[in-house]
């Protein structure tokens, strides 16, 4: 099971009673965050997700309601005992942002290391045990460099008996392969995880797209998510005209990019100061895509792999 | 009139229930901030105290507990609208952070002037239109360079129509000298304000000390203070070892200095992540200074000039 925790839902500015836009994924005991607002550590305080396991921050650009938390969370993350390191992605700049944080935090126990796209990283793969997560970017379209998140969690294929035998691999690697490499040689003879795994299994997607217009790659990178994440800074058609200088989208548009992607549910965020009531646009978002959730802070979603893949 | 508030009252990380220790003071319809953790603009909002007329920004020192919230806050005070610079002052190693918070915020619309301590400043005089404040820092003992901040509100002499008259100032100067300058040429001639003011009138005094020990100097440095705010990062007795290892204070230490000082108010603040019930501990500390109140978040104390020095 994946769990995705919406930590804030609000854009610009935090507010007394709606943290700024993050999200915590947390996948077999560890953590990947996206994004890191003021407030986002206070957030994963009133989930009481700890802060040890946190292995990498994901920031989608470098705006301040989206980075400014990072200084504290990382002193946090600090004084909770973790020594390994934490890696940092982000757009274009986060080398020189990273070297203004380190200037804030010192002392931290554990190192930091930061990959900027698109010169280092445009897909990656993360191991979490016998599974992994597939983590893709696109670039959106904002005032300033900006990434959606795509993670994709490779489910592994089930052990096969019939094929492990048929393959003439000898039986005390049949654990070694399903579950801790990919190939074992033993006695001159290579034997890989092929050999004993069956056909390959529907996985997780979950996207993660803030702060862009709604532009033509976007419905494709998304393509049936089982949960996508997007903005909506504005709920007001009426404010199509301000989403566009401000390179935001409306609600609508949100929808309508989760329609053409065929995604499984749309989790709409990133709400604008002046968005106090989003429920009021909600009627009007699930004519579109009928599968529109209003975020929420700490709204908790579960995913777990589908049932007639197993 | 003098409006203090405590925008947080905890220490090391922000709680979900408490925001990390900060005060502001107003006066006049202009701010002065005491220290910037991780949440303090949130509490500023929920005060709806604006941000626009934050003159002056006072750091203790520069662990992050304290500076975290900088960059948030600046970007805020920017959307307000600000462009008359601000200045923070600090101890010494300021400059160096604000190199890092500036790579955060590269785009203030406003100059930001820091002066570092003690190089460049141990009383400072801001002018208030006819009154001013004048600000004075207390090197303290904290495990990095620390300040004590005192604010004193000097209050100017009533006018005196006698004194003006034998002074034989011209009744068209009695205003501009009165409330507008120092000293006006008039044929030939030099009045001063003191030729038109009365005798000194008290004042009101704030001080502000944490994190440190409950050194000597301070009771000195806070005497006759209307109001003290001083850290009591521990409440029982017995962290008191805890609290020399770490050079933070236990509630009475607190106390101790504030009946040294022969302040009128103790406020305590800066209370340790553990200290969950602080009013456990209150009556222990009333039995040394009587007066004392626990921090809130938002707690708000005014502060008016003595009656009878009208």
């Amino acid at each position: 099971m994946l769990e995705v925790i919406l930590l804030g839902c609000g854009g610009s500015m935090p507010l007394p009673n709606r943290y700024l836009s993050a999200a915590l994924i947390q996948y077999k005991g560890r953590k990947i965050l996206i994004d890191c607002g003021e407030g986002t550590q206070v957030s994963m305080r009133e989930i009481k997700s700890g802060f040890k396991t946190l292995d990498l921050i994901c920031l989608t650009h470098l705006h301040g309601d989206h980075i400014n938390g990072l200084p504290g969370l990382l002193a946090t993350v600090g004084n909770s005992g973790r020594t390994e390191p934490i890696l940092i992605i982000g757009p274009t700049g986060t080398e020189k942002i990273w070297e203004g944080i380190k200037m804030l935090v010192p002392y931290l126990p554990f190192a930091v290391e930061v990959l900027e796209k698109p010169l280092e990283v445009d897909s990656l793969t993360l191991s979490y045990y016998d599974e992994e997560i597939q983590l893709t970017t696109l670039d959106l379209d904002h005032s300033s460099f900006c990434l959606g998140y795509r993670f994709d969690v490779k489910r592994q294929p089930k052990f096969d008996v019939e094929k492990a035998v048929a393959n003439q691999v000898p039986k005390h690697l049949w654990n070694t392969l399903q579950k801790q490499t990919n190939q074992v040689c033993f006695e001159n003879k290579v034997y890989t995880k092929e050999m004993v795994l069956g056909s390959s299994r529907q996985g997780i997607r979950v996207s993660f797209v803030t702060d862009t217009r709604p532009i033509a790659t976007i419905s494709q990178f998304i393509e049936k998510s089982d949960l996508f994440i997007c903005e909506g800074t504005y709920g007001d058609e009426a404010d199509l005209d301000r989403a566009k200088a401000h390179k935001h989208m409306t609600f609508s548009e949100a929808a309508n990019l989760a329609k053409q992607g065929q995604v499984k549910q749309l989790l709409l965020t990133h709400f604008g100061v002046a968005l106090t009531e989003p429920e009021q646009y909600l009627d009007q978002v699930t004519t579109i895509f009928k599968n529109t959730k209003l975020g929420e802070d700490q709204l908790r979603v579960e995913l777990n792999f589908a049932l007639n893949h197993e």
